[in-house]
């Protein structure tokens, strides 16, 4: 048997957490501020003083969140911590370590998990996050992966959902759409044109590789936005809940959606909902009033993140929050809120 | 439709977000220094100043480490966070909050949820934790639980499994190998005349129900115990772990080990294997120098929770730590470690 061929059962658990242990670079299996890492019962981290702790967690399951056959390993660990370093930098909070459980079948090779962890250190790495510990347990039937990630907060202040008020403009970073539209470019056929399309890795790679916008959350915070959260059910699923937050109601402009060239251009007759409710964007969907406006803008592009202003958050006049947009037509009409529900239900 | 028969996918999963939470009492669900919990992207919490952040993650899957034909739903939620818990006691930490991930397959009934959340909560509760917020993902082939736990510890010590040194004494707390009878029985026809013994009930409340030992934990830190770590994988499992990382050997006697009377009376061939290498006790075990014992036991016994003195730590004569166990005769023999790897592997 060669090293590539290994697998976990081969080598064990223990085994295994030695080898996934080697694949991280050195300052994320340690850090100053934390003195007990992976080894022991528990970690022990000490934060700044005067520093409040962010605690999120997030999960992928196989089959469900992704599929082995569309996606490489290091790709993979780099979205298991993305997704919760996103949530982190929703609320302008900076990184500090996470905990990784992995729920395995055992006939995995070693190698691929060893590309897994590398994906992960990598993005941990320039996150300035410690893989501080985690657990591995047996998960018959598919791949789990859980991380919980912790980060503290500049000047014990944050970024909610509750803070949008009347007359604040919505803005959004980056682009919109793109991933939704490469988890479509995955699921065609390999002869699809599109497939082929010379902007088609670009999206896929929006997809299975999206980068947490941390240093924008940090921007964010300062600047005096007054509520953020990141996009991952799509701008229809997710407004709506900052909205519901800070009893408010809003309107958006079609027009103003930051939706790249690609994707219109791969998707002509579907970007609209792909924008709206393709999800897994891993922007930050933020409101801040106009006073703020500029400094949030150029700072955010200083530092290669574009803002788009899209709309703007209005009294609520009864007792729920609204949502409207307005069409490329200039008409204003309700837009359906849009949650995507794991399970179908109500 | 009753709501006896509401299923996860009735409601849906924001539906069930809002069930859960107000199965959950109020001091679990909020508390003065957790700012953000469930609802916002991430939870905020401000540890006391000067405390350290202990971080600890622990998993529960379906077929592996729970059968729901052997458990009611407010034990396995007991349970859940039961096993985190524990790990923090392990380190002489305070459990604080606690972040919760369901993995559903959909056809849950809503009410059991709840009755997993009682469970849950009801811990917290005699914990002084929060329940901070988490996740619920679809897991389609069995019901997966992953709790991350966030404790602080006092004075900025913790007890780690590194410190052991030679002369001290190990003890464990409580009795061990109750678990792993209960978890037999269990798996007894029903007809066994084991499984409708008097004392029967008992083990299997210690399999399904265990307590973590929190006070304990403190007692330890704070009478000078020098290591600790919580028993999961049995004493033949987990104190070589110990040894391993505080670089010294040991030997245990195996007639000073705590085992329950109503252990050794239903497996009289099979006890001493259930308390080396049952596992699942939850009782911690540790190290302590002699000069501290006495306080240790006295105010152990004060809070209701025994400890045991079963051996020694020994220099290390060579560059491996050895375990050795005196029998019933007063031979002394190797003790084979025994972790048990959940991939069977080397």
């Amino acid at each position: 048997m060669t090293d590539a061929d290994l697998t976990v059962r081969d080598i064990g658990e223990f085994g295994l957490i030695d080898r996934l242990s080697a694949a991280l670079p050195p300052d994320v299996r340690t850090a100053s501020d934390v003195h007990v890492g992976i080894g022991d019962d528990a970690a022990v981290w000490r934060p700044d003083a005067g520093e409040d702790v962010v605690i999120t967690t997030d999960s992928l399951v196989e089959g469900i969140h992704f599929r082995l056959d569309w996606t490489d390993w290091e790709s993979l660990g780099h979205k298991i911590l993305a997704v919760n370093v996103s949530d982190l930098a929703a609320m302008g909070a900076a990184p500090k370590l996470a905990v990784l459980t992995l729920g395995l079948r055992g006939d995995e090779l070693v190698r691929d998990l060893e590309a897994l962890y590398r994906g992960l250190g990598d993005l941990a790495r320039r996150s300035s996050m410690t893989l501080a510990g985690g657990d591995i347990v047996r998960s018959p039937h598919g791949l789990t992966f859980h991380v919980t990630a912790l980060g503290q907060t500049r000047q014990q202040r944050t970024l909610m959902r509750s803070g949008a008020y009347s007359g604040d403009l919505i803005g959004v970073t980056g682009t919109i759409g793109a991933s939704a539209a490469g988890l479509r470019l995955l699921a065609l056929e390999d002869d699809d044109a599109r497939r082929t399309a010379a902007t088609a890795d670009l999206l896929i790679a929006a997809h299975l590789r999206p980068e947490p916008r941390v240093a924008l959350g940090e921007v964010l915070l300062e600047r005096g936005a007054t509520s953020a959260m990141d996009l991952s059910d799509g701008l229809a699923g997710d407004l709506p809940k900052i909205l519901t937050a800070s009893g408010v109601s809003a309107w958006i402009d079609e027009r103003r959606l930051p939706v790249a060239a690609a994707v219109r251009a791969l998707f002509p007759n579907e970007w609209r909902e792909l924008a709206l409710r393709g999800g897994e964007d891993y922007e930050l969907l933020f409101t801040a009033p106009p006073r703020a406006w500029d400094a949030i803008a150029s700072e955010a592009s200083a530092i290669g993140g574009p803002v788009t202003a899209i709309g703007e958050i209005l009294l609520r006049a009864g007792t729920a929050s609204t949502l409207e947009i307005i069409d490329a037509q200039g008409a204003r009409r309700p837009l359906l809120p849009g949650a995507f529900d794991h399970f179908g239900g109500a």
